[in-house]
């Protein structure tokens, strides 16, 4: 079972207890450690799997580095009833985000929406992450960021100022799972092109084009052109637009002052992210809220499909599964993601995760 | 000038007569029939030309069969601090999103942020139309809005369940123009594959399908396929979430609930809109959040471009020459908009538009 080339299954309470060593050892005081760990052991098992455990290597490296407060000041700079600006003084993104969202739920409760901005945060994980917890408390919410590298040039460009800019939205159900929306504002994620490259694939026209404006189908190729937005122009305005109001509007970087993470592990990256939460009660009773979401859903998983098509799937749906299934069997991780974990438990003095 | 081939060139303040003095003489008090004549005519101002004057005779239409209350009591039917639902009681979508927008700026200047939901509302034009207000009170505005005609599929489906529900975001700006993003969540709006079709042209891959799922380029064969979402499952989920956000949350219709208003002129829409509010003054100087706009607007428009593009747009930045151009100029109506016009007058028993 654990060949090279077949996944390793990994339970998500070891993965999470990992995780937690080895930001501890990092430096990360214990409490911190084990909240950033279950969020990226969460984002592994619901399938994020570029979001969770694969980023520790580099999270370690840049608090080794230095361009991670190891002690921040999480506080509120500005407040009003239904708003809030936190500086996340330079902390792990995923202490920042999750103060933001259950600030934003707090004063949802009372205002029936709050809106609530990171400024000086960091990477913090998947967009869904963070709608989980409003979804289980009967609210809506929706989630902005700044990605940390830029991907993206402006429709017509050539100059990548902007990141792909992830949205994500959580809506709950009554017994279906949650509507949960989580996407990059360009055709193909970064990491889609890189796993075209290993298995020696092309890639299909419309993920690339390079700096004659041409598809781009040789994935070997990535570095001499660009990704491309959703719906041309419209993706390069979502990517905009979200970077302005998760960026620009907190104060945090956005177009050249984004820091590339993957590459300077000292500069504090000032990223930004927002959160809006909607409590569902001050609008309807939740119960016909989600009864309704339940029927909806329904209705479109019942509809006619294209010939050759098994399934139609609801945003979330897919991770839903994903996360009952690795839940009861094992998160599968690669045998080179293994050999880079253990590399990194001897680096730290720490037991290897398997 | 004015041939058949060439377009007629209107002014506003006529245009907004003209429309007042129909919706007038078709039934509407003669406040509100101004009121709407005016965003009317500012959407062919801006150049949202499908949604402006345009929508005259079909509004006519549907007042006149008894399918708007002319005489509506709109009113708050839940209200917290930072949010309120407005029940529209079937009026026109003008009078109720103006309603909504104002509550939503008076609310925001006190808790920051506001979002107000309206339902029994109707088609209330072009989604740009409601971020103006917000952008010049130096707020931020999000609109969202449940279509009038389903047009979109489930992605892997046949069956038309979703409208292509738009999405409208404005920004404000210092001296450049306000950041503006009016989009529909499909790669083309019907209204285009119709002037395809006019002019005798094919559609290029990527706007259509057909029941096979093979690309449609015959814009004559529209009725056998259809329109594409933008990012394929991506626009898809957009649809849905704002399907969600504007019509579910506010007790309006969605899915199989929509009613299709270019055929059935008699049965309440329960449409339902969603406008979010942010007060730029509760999170920084306005002034600072604003030349931040600027400058990321001109770090944008100035950088490289691929070979043979001419410039690079900023979202809205298109619609703000267009307006400034037919401000000065006149808006242009085709000869086949005149007389359909002129017809309406004759119906209506009032002077002619030209």
């Amino acid at each position: 079972m654990t060949t090279n080339t077949k996944p390793i299954l990994v339970r998500f309470d070891p993965l999470s207890a990992f995780i937690a060593t080895a930001l501890e050892r990092a430096g990360l005081p214990a409490a911190d450690a084990d909240k950033i760990a279950n969020l990226m052991a969460e984002a592994d098992l619901q399938g994020s799997d570029g979001h969770g455990v694969i980023r520790l290597p580099q999270y370690v490296r840049r608090i080794r580095a230095g361009g991670i407060n190891t002690r921040p000041n999480i506080r509120v700079v500005k407040e009003r009833a239904a708003m809030a600006v936190v500086d996340g003084d330079n902390g792990m993104g995923h202490l920042v985000m999750s103060h933001a969202v259950d600030l934003a739920m707090a004063k949802a409760r009372s205002a029936g929406v709050a809106w609530v901005g990171a400024r000086a945060s960091n990477h913090a994980g998947p967009a869904s992450l963070y709608v989980r917890k409003p979804i289980e408390n009967n609210m809506i919410a929706l989630y902005f960021a700044v990605g940390n590298a830029n991907h993206l040039p402006p429709w017509g460009g050539m100059e990548m100022l902007l990141s792909t800019n992830p949205i994500a939205v959580g809506l709950p159900a009554g017994s279906e799972p949650a509507v949960v929306l989580d996407m990059a504002t360009t055709v193909a994620a970064y990491g889609k092109v890189k796993a075209k490259a290993k298995r020696g694939e092309q890639m299909p026209e419309g993920w690339m084009i390079d700096r004659q404006g041409k598809p781009l189908l040789d994935p070997q190729r990535a570095g001499e052109g660009f990704l491309v937005p959703i719906g041309g122009h419209k993706g390069y305005g979502l990517a905009l637009i979200v970077g302005l109001l998760a960026g620009t509007l907190n104060g945090a970087a956005m177009g050249r002052e984004v820091i590339d993470f993957n590459h300077d592990h000292v500069t504090p990256t000032n990223t930004g992210q927002s959160v809006l939460v909607i409590d569902l009660a001050a609008f309807a009773e939740p119960e016909m809220f989600k009864a309704a979401v339940d029927h909806l859903v329904r209705d479109l998983r019942g509809s006619e499909r294209l010939p050759g098509v098994e399934r139609i799937w609801l945003p979330g749906e897919q991770s839903h599964h994903r996360r009952q299934q690795y839940a009861a069997e094992g998160i599968p991780l690669s045998a080179g993601q293994v050999s880079e974990l253990t590399t990194l438990a001897h680096e730290l003095g720490i037991a290897p995760l398997v």
